[in-house]
Parts: structure tokens; sequence; C-alpha cells
């Protein structure tokens, strides 16, 4: 941001969490311009202090009056908390940026991904909702192929990390790591199957026709961001023993032909993206190798040999920062350029 | 098999490996009318001595004249000794069952998976060729479905464990991992990329456009397998940070409506196949409930609400057992019954 004058009051709410300390991070990092930071937590963290832009920030007990004073409250908490108090916030003067599931597809709310429908940012009415960890990556990158040769249908298993399921399944994947490296049998607590040395198609909660949660979020949210509500898409969600970093193999059909060399031509070319792609010298993403990074990165980008308008790839980004974070302030950015804060 | 009078003498080619030791294995459990049993592998090895069958093996050097009175040998030594010794057994008079790539796709050469094309195999020349260990189960679930309902396309993303890539790459995850449990970078020798803790689309040798041997592999061995050398199918290769079972995320087309139900029931009574689908109880297969069983597993079986005649499924397999060794003594057995031996 190019120094403004004003500066924001902000609001972490989770700031506790993985992906509140991102968005703390995150803040520093971007140089948003912020006033006053309030870092809100449960009562059983208010107090605790931990560094933020060279100073110390102290957790302070979320509550029904958490908001007076704030212009931006970014929300980290989950589903329930964000239902009751970012209604709270609004009333209180702040804008909202949701990073759960509870506001994504309401009618009156944006779920925004800055490089792909930055615009409906100006339909808020107080609450902007950040997409799922999987859907956003997926329409950065769906989004110009879109643009350029129509979407026909999406088919997408993921590799999911352990983050996406908060700091417990961390910590339980480094507990079993290190019982797998001493020889001892992993336990298993936290998720419904030991994690480590193993994948897990699943763990999120059962929706409907065998599909669950996540599968389900992939499928809408995509649709509602690149507002196209007939996209025909599908997804097998698999967690895997992966500390950050989401994957995710794509197979796509396009309305218009797109062959592989100009999907990857359009993809360097695209907003947010990077393409790391040559298979003959091994050079593709990975987790570990994105962890940390900004950008969506692609690699793998092939004709899909079984379709006449198929292509192939492979999506790699950090869901703690471009999956949740990052997307939070980058949307907070752009209601700031826009003046819908 | 019900105590025949003759007994068979069976070299095991590569009786080191992981897939090797495996076949032995196999051979004792499945007890397997053995003769004399020859432990075959490179100069390097002989003379160790490991168990077997109650008593002790030793390994003996491989060489032109190893197959003298071998009515089955059995190959697992990559594709270059294959090529090289497979036609030097045949001619002593043995039944080779190749579990490399080397004769797979040749013509006069059956590709069998015993639940799939069993009679293939007395298209025999000397030779029986073991599909990739991705290919396997991926056919002994496609089969059912074939026959009931056809099968007009097939889209797979893999989730391949160290073991497919032999013992080396095991050893290498299990000290990556313990160098992980001790906060100690992780070493990269074998692999192209850091395993653990992560997710490797590549490792495999670069083919063309932009597909690797092993994605080639599924697509040329699964047609020849099912006998449909139109099928329409691509496959995504990922290798993950498990030591044994390989897993597959499928999405395919069938050409008459086969729903997710039917398909289940279908698939429940079909051979070779164990379906575990309770996704409300978290009931799904994973590698490390799989590794050590014979059968290929299936759950997550789901209407693809993308397609009309469109199904999802989740199939897991030990990639040692099933989809090499336990193949190959399948083979020999049904070789034996057939009178080919």
């Amino acid at each position: 941001m190019s120094a403004p004058s004003r500066r924001f009051n902000v609001a972490v709410v989770g700031a506790t969490g993985m992906v509140g300390q991102e968005m703390l991070r995150v803040l520093a990092q971007r140089r948003f311009p912020v006033g006053r930071v309030k870092a809100l937590a449960s009562e059983r963290s208010a107090g605790r202090e931990f560094p933020f832009n060279g100073a110390r920030l102290q957790i302070e007990a979320l509550d029904e009056s958490s908001f007076e004073d704030v212009d931006l409250a970014l929300f980290s908490a989950g589903a329930d908390i964000a239902l009751a108090l970012a209604p709270v916030a609004v009333e209180a003067g702040a804008l909202v940026v949701d990073n759960s599931s509870a506001w994504r597809m309401k009618e009156n709310v944006p779920l925004v991904v800055p490089e792909v429908n930055p615009d409906d940012v100006r339909e808020s009415e107080g609450i902007i909702a950040v997409a799922n960890c999987c859907a956003i990556p997926l329409a950065v990158v769906l989004n110009p192929i879109k643009q350029a040769a129509g979407l026909e249908r999406v088919l997408v298993s993921t590799y999911q990390s352990a983050s996406g399921a908060g700091r417990s399944l961390v910590e339980e994947l480094e507990a079993q790591t290190k019982a797998i490296a001493e020889a001892e049998p992993p336990a298993v607590a936290v998720y419904p199957h030991q994690l480590a040395y193993n994948v897990v198609p699943g763990g999120w909660k059962p929706v409907a026709e065998g599909y669950n949660e996540e599968e389900v979020k992939i499928a809408t949210e995509t649709r509602k961001i690149l507002h196209q509500p007939g996209l025909r898409i599908a997804a097998t969600c698999v967690r895997v023993p992966v500390p950050i970093g989401h994957a995710e193999s794509v197979f796509l059909e396009t309305k218009a032909k797109l062959d592989a060399a100009a999907c990857r031509d359009l993809l360097a070319r695209s907003p947010g993206i990077l393409v790391e792609d040559d298979p003959d010298a091994q050079i593709y993403p990975t987790p570990a190798n994105v962890a940390g990074k900004d950008e969506v990165y692609v690699g793998r980008i092939r004709n899909d040999l079984s379709a006449s308008r198929g292509l192939a790839l492979w999506v790699v980004s950090d869901n703690l920062r471009k999956g949740a974070a990052l997307n939070a302030v980058q949307i907070a950015e752009l209601a700031l350029e826009m003046g819908v804060i």
C-alpha cells in the first residue's frame, strides 16, 4: 500500500489459532495501515502475550463489546462464533472479513478471491467471506481458463495438509511422526484415523450422498466465486501427512479447445499464479516447497488424453496463507482501495 | 490348493528385493506346491541366508544357467534383467511370470489379473506379465463395472507409497521421518524431492506430452487387461509419505447408468474386492489398514454429481501383495490349474 494517511483499527478474532496468527503476520508483512490491533480469543487465552510488528500484543477476551472503534474485524474462529458475533461487529461499524464457512453461501454476502471476483467486494453489506482453503487456489487457476475457453466440468482430488484441520491435528501428526521414528505405536485421538505414514479420505463431517462438508464446499463455493452456478464439479477430499500446503489434482474440460501449451502460457501471465512445470527436470510444485509462499503454484499441465477438450493440472498453495489469512487481508486491502471500509 | 501330487521347482529372480521377498512369503502362505526353491539375486547378495517355510534359503547368484530344472520363474528384478533372462528361462523349460514392465505390452505376452482376464493365461508362449501396481487394483474394480454397465472414461489420481519405488525409498522415507522427529533437515538422495511431510507428483521417468512412465502404464495396461483398447483413460501419479499401500481416487463414466448403491452392491460381490464404505462412521479404506491384506479395498463410492453416468471411488491395495507378488503367485496358480505349467 502507498502510505495512506488513515490508519485502521483491526480486530483479529481467533488470534491464537494457526490462521489467526498468520493473519497477524500477513498484516505486518504487507504493512497494512493498522492503527490499534486487537487480538481476540477465548477467555482462557486472555492475557497471553506474543510479538507483533516489533512490539508485544496481549490477547483480549472476545465478547459482544469487543468491536467498539474497530474498523476491520478479521474472523477466524469457526462458524458458530462468526454466526453470533459477525453481525455484532458490523453493528459496531466494522467491516467483517470471515474465514469460516458460516456466511460464505448467504446471498447477500460476497465470497471473494481478489484475483477472481474483486468487484464483488462492492456488494458487501458488512460481511465478506473468505472461501474454503481448496476452493481459493482452485478458483485462482480456473478463472483465467474460464475467461479464455469456458469451463464445462471440473474434477478434483485433494491432498490436504494437517493444518487445514487446525493446530491440534498438526500436533497429532508431529506426535505420530515421533512415535514412528521411535518404533512406538502412534496414538490416534484428534482425527478418526492415523495420519502419519497414511492418507485418509475423510475426517470431515458427512453431508449427503456420501459426500462430506469439504467436498460440498469445494463445489458450491467454486461455483459462487466464478459466477457459474451451473458448473459441473465434483471433488474427493483426502488428508495427507503434510503440516502445511494443500495440493489438488485437477481434471477439467473447457467449452472451447485450450491445449496444454496455451494453458501454461495463460496461467503464467495470470494474477496470483506461479507456473512451475518442467517434468523432464522433475520440476513441479510440492507442498513442502510452497509452504510460506503467497502464490498459487501450478505444474503438471497436460492435455487430458481421455477428452478432446480436457486438461490435467496439479495445483499447490499454502492453505494458511492464500487459502485463508492472505486472502482475508487481500480482501481488506481491496475494501480499503474501493472505500468500502 | 488341494494337495497335488506334483511339486514344482520355483525360481524367484530378485529374491532380495521387497517384491521378491513378498513372493517367497506368498508362496509359503498360499502353500504353493513348491519343490526346490531357488532364491536368485545379484552376485553381491549370493550366500546370504534367510528363513523360508521353516527352513533356511541361501541366495544364489543369478546367471544364464540358473533355470535348469526350474518349472516356474517369478521375476521381480527390473526390466533389463527380465528382457535378457526371461527368454533364457523359457528356453530352459520354465514358465516365467514377470513383475517388471519389460514384457507387459508385447503382443504375444498375456498381461493377467486373475480376477479379470484369467483365460489370457492360456495364450502364454512362456512369459506372462504382471501389471503395474496401480493398474492391477484399478482393473479388479473396473472390470465388474465394465461387465455391468460398460466403461466410457476413467480418470485416476494416485496416492502411491514409497515401497512402489523399492526398499531404497522406504529407507529414505524412514530416515527423513527420523530427521523430522529430531528437528534435523531431512536428506534427499534417492527421490528428486523430500517425501516425508510432503507429496510429490513425480519421480517417474518422463515419457511424452508431460506424462510420465507410471501414468502411461496405468492407461495402456488397464486397456490391455480389460480388452478395451479404446478406453478413454488418464492418470496423474503422486508419491505420498506412506511405506506400503497405494490409493487411487477414481472418477469414471459408464455407458449405461449404474448408480452408487448398485455399484456398491456389485463390487461387494465381485472377486478380490472388499467394500469398506460407511462415510457417516468415517469408515473407508486407508493404506495403513490395507497393508498386508490381499483384497482390493473400495470405499467412498458416490455418484459423481458432475456427470449423469459418473461414479467416484476410492481404491486401496497393498502394492507389494496384490499390486505385485500376490498377483504373480495367483497367475502361477491359474497356470497350474489350467495345465499351462
